[in-house]
């Protein structure tokens, strides 16, 4: 990312990520398929990525990919066709050599909780040998820790244990 | 399933589930997308359902829905195109209400353990009425019962605090 | 669609559906997946659908599936993860039993042609048997008929009127 | 597939791909979705490939990609959960340039022909240069040749109208 320009290290209101269903994301329960919420989930990252202005093709360019460590979903409601659903998503840990995000899938117009969750990503080259953000690269670093808080949506305590 | 003929509630040896990957789950990091694993996941159940005799398609025509409440995967080692790997599944959680599954994705060939992940299920009718199953589908609740065993793997404490 | 108010069957002026690139559908190729843009043909159609005021929720609402019959799509130029397309969608044939489409898969940038292809499809009730739309669902019939246009693209006269 | 071992360029008989289906394949129309009969072809093109002694992962490693210029499908059946399908596959043209392939979907106890499809590659390199194969990988050139026939289902006349 230190190849394009990025914006100042301020973090902006991000918006929640819309999304409808598509037709094919439904299964025979007539609900979406609980593994596209995954999907959505990497869709509401690339948003994110984009609305602070870095947007996740262009990290790839650079040669840094973000693989996935883990992902877990909650599954509260069903979501239908037809439904809207605002995804908001949080960065709950940056310690510049991995992050995570956690997931709350809203209803648009119900405001109803269809779902939550959480992933954990690291930052890897194209020989997928671990890169430091600070290090390597500082300004995405400052970036993306400009966005970093503290996950409190349904825990009581702090969440994070990795150190 | 009280309509079908059920195998007695003894527990049989369970085969792991195999799979291969399909070109279309890469990604264009040349791994395995990361949602596949989920979907996987729901392969290796259907596969265990069939494999203790009460097939998943035969459990739904009985109006019986096993809904996902809850997934969750680490992934440890990548998989590509060309490997193939071995799911085993464990029922670690059962209470005639809901039931717990943990998954091992691990290399056919190399014994390489590349992911491992759980799901949470519940049972409920065609107007998502939960069902209790000790009751309403006693056969199909000892079936089931037969293969509960605590997860051990990964873990170091008992990890079931539901009651 | 009877039960809900339609406009009136007047040719409104459609707007292609836009489109990005989800990461989960590229491959190893470095490439959208094939098979994905027969789903984007999908969304395409549910697009078109709403825009002319019967959203495909609402059609299968009133009873009306609307299956698919025939697909296919030629591909001319990838579509890569970052790009942005346009697909055009003119709805080919209506006889009232079964309509045609055709899809045109447009770079928003480049203005490059990436696919063309076109779907047909018939129209059931949840029995899965034939519906006649002139005579069952008069004003869903004239709303279709009105968007009907010949297909001239893939062919020998100048099919690009856009500008 | 020079560097590695090829059987010699005779024709074996080629077994159907035998396939259930998963329940993340369906969709709310209580049938597997169509765009994952496209899906389902890669999947017997990759098991022909394999039969014949030169798997895809493998054509790949030699820095051979075969993407898809076309594809279609007709769909006379509906597919539901629980069904189990054979896919027959056959080479109908092949230039050393270019191949297509046809697909038949037949129910595996019913003798259904639920769908027919084709689809239509190249070859290229991994800078997405077209490979003459005769020349460049004559063996693999031979070996596949030798599976070509021409296509008669749903026809009646000589398909191939390319030279």
């Amino acid at each position: 990312m230190e190849g394009i320009e990025l914006t100042e290290a301020v973090k902006k209101e991000i918006k929640p990520y819309e999304r409808g269903v598509h037709y094919y994301e439904t299964d025979q329960m007539g609900i979406v398929h609980h593994s596209n919420y995954i999907r959505w989930f990497e869709e509401a990252r690339s948003d994110f990525l984009e609305q602070i202005g870095m947007p996740y093709d262009k990290i790839e360019e650079e040669g840094i990919l973000i693989p996935v460590l883990a992902v877990s979903c909650k599954y509260k409601s069903a979501i239908r066709y037809g439904d809207v659903v605002h995804i908001y998503l949080k960065v709950t840990y940056f310690n510049g050599v991995r992050f995570k995000a956690s997931y709350q899938v809203i209803g648009k117009e119900t405001g109803v909780l269809h779902a939550s969750g959480e992933s954990e990503h690291g930052f890897v080259n194209r020989d997928m040998i671990p890169l430091r953000m600070k290090k390597e690269y500082p300004k995405m670093y400052e970036l993306l820790a400009a966005y970093v808080e503290e996950e409190v949506l349904d825990r009581k305590k702090t969440p994070n244990t990795r150190s």
